[in-house]
């Protein structure tokens, strides 16, 4: 893709968001205009409206609808913290700051908005989502958690100060931090054909140590445990706007399995979003069969360990492709977990000389 | 300084970590020759020889000295394993590879070295430590954790595939990431007159939205909770290497005060190290009269809170400077805290508009 695509893009992207905002405002307006109490629809998030979508391979929302009339004294509440929601986003939004959801609970009080407490706010928020179908991270509201990145991508920054700067991403040898600015960043180009990305962050310094990014021509993901949904979002784009293929490596257990498949399909506390999954990625170990193959030193399961399996097994995401209950039932069989790391029994860079080559030959 | 003698410096750094592995080395084997049965002493980390040194400003190790005797049985394993842990950590450094505690547990076992539990093999780095008088980040071993800088200080990296390069920490406005790369770094130059040091990321990111690397002319440090010993050792050295002073900012209450007091005067943990600790740094809020003062939004203090200030009144690293028992005892009295974010019930820019400047006039 050439740079004005790109740049129209991201423009688009902002654009979307504000006028987003704005058209919530204008029904309002309207309604008031016309002489009705305002209210606001958006499907609703319960339980039972939550469905497992085989073709978008994501949770969604279904046909139930939930409203949030100013009329109905019960709901004038939160018809108004949502109103005011949108108003702070807005301001985030054109003014190019960003925020975090412990941010927006205290500054409501600038506004004399009353939140009972951070819970609610974070579900006013959430509710926004809802209402407009983007994430908080669109109109600016940032996660404190933070991912990096290593690897020949090119990116131009967008935010004030910085628009137009392009960084190239094997800058830092520590990794490239995913927060706001680098996730609000045009992708110039890249080299790489291909994404891995590492649950264990000490792994990941070993992967750059030892060029895996010269040697695999990939882009490195450092996702720190369970990815931050900037850092999904990221992995999204990577697949998309430059159809890479997406390798993702954790523990071998169903907490390592379960992260691989967040970044994959999504969990269904975001069913009302859909720029987070990325359906195509492939988890590429480490598998139950991987600590049999490689003679792995383990752990054994513990109590928890095997109720996650369990729920995972019945887990609709789980039924996509074979090889999910295949290495469910290994886990059950062998009764043993193994990390990431368990690889340095055989030396330091067996994982990246032996494992890795193997294991991309066979997921290819 | 010139460039020559920071090269220098750093050079050795080097030189001094290999040649305390080798001289331990040697000393075994010295013994040996000489018909000995070998063994190495060390301080002990034990509780009653841990004391608070008025005149460093930190916790020492005493006297008391404890033996691994290879020739007492109950001491051969203890004095193996730590023979290995210095071989393995003569490879890394001598290789430049890093590596994690949970690493050089696991690559114990390639040696045919056998550690029962992790925390066995992270008492032998500990120990390691404590006879080289050098932390474990000087011969390789990194935590996971990272915490990130920002502003004008240009590094040059020494690490292999970037020796000599150079970064501005002001190239990525989400930060860039402390990790073995950065902290094995050398010091070019800069042009801040002070470090500031921010508990919360999302402060943090606010603090390079609004500029205040340039307002206040500062180097800015996202510790991300309990400051990382690598963050540590890092702000030490722009103590040093600089002469800037160094101001902390957290959350107001007894845990944030002790996530400055860490940097400040460093923990009893590492009573065996010396370069982690930045004795002038000054905790510059959230105090408890800001809360008064500033008429902040609050949470009741809790039990654990309770406890955990009367511990810190107690402490002797808090008989230091009458701020610290000051601000306790208000504490105490109004019975309430306060986070670095409540600040934002009176907009989001009031923190650099008017609280920093305040208080950097005050505290300077």
């Amino acid at each position: 893709m050439g740079s004005n695509k790109k740049e129209r893009i991201v423009g688009n992207k902002k654009s979307k968001v504000l006028s987003s905002l704005k058209n919530l405002g204008s029904r309002v307006y309207n309604q008031l205009e016309n002489g009705f109490f305002p209210s606001i629809t958006m499907p609703s998030r319960s339980t039972e409206n939550i469905n497992y979508d085989p073709d978008l391979r994501q949770y969604i929302l279904g046909e139930k609808i939930v409203l949030r009339n100013s009329r109905i004294f019960t709901q004038t509440r939160g018809f108004t913290q949502l109103v005011w929601a949108a108003t702070f986003s807005h301001e985030l939004a054109s003014q190019r700051k960003t925020s975090t959801l412990r941010d927006v609970y205290y500054s409501a009080q600038a506004y004399e908005m009353v939140f009972k407490d951070q819970q609610e706010s974070n579900n006013i928020i959430t509710d926004l989502e809802t209402v407009l179908g983007l994430s908080r991270e669109d109109f600016n509201i940032f996660p404190e958690e933070r991912s990096a990145v290593f690897g020949d991508l090119t990116i131009a920054y967008t935010v004030p100060g910085y628009e137009g700067r392009t960084l190239n991403l094997t800058s830092h040898p520590d990794g490239v931090l995913i927060g706001p600015a680098l996730t609000s960043a045009e992708f110039v180009g890249t080299t790489a054909d291909k994404v891995i990305a590492i649950e264990k962050g000490g792994l990941f310094t070993r992967f750059v140590e030892e060029n895996v990014h010269k040697k695999f021509n990939a882009l490195l993901i450092s996702t720190a445990g369970q990815a931050p949904r900037a850092t999904r979002h990221f992995i999204r784009r990577l697949n998309r706007e430059f159809n890479l293929p997406v390798y993702i490596f954790t523990d071998g257990d169903p907490w390592g399995m379960h992260i691989a498949m967040v970044i994959i399909s999504g969990s269904a506390n975001a069913a009302h979003l859909r720029e987070l999954t990325t359906p195509d990625a492939k988890w590429m170990g480490v598998w139950a069969s991987d600590i049999v193959d490689y003679k792995l030193p383990t752990y054994p399961l513990k109590e928890v360990d095997f109720t996650r399996l369990h729920e995972l097994q019945r887990d609709p995401r789980y039924q996509t492709d074979p090889l999910w209950q295949k290495e469910i039932k290994t886990f059950l069989k062998i009764r043993k977990k193994a990390e990431q790391e368990a690889f340095s029994r055989y030396g330091l860079t067996y994982i990246v000389d032996e494992y890795l080559p193997a294991k991309l030959g066979e997921t290819k």
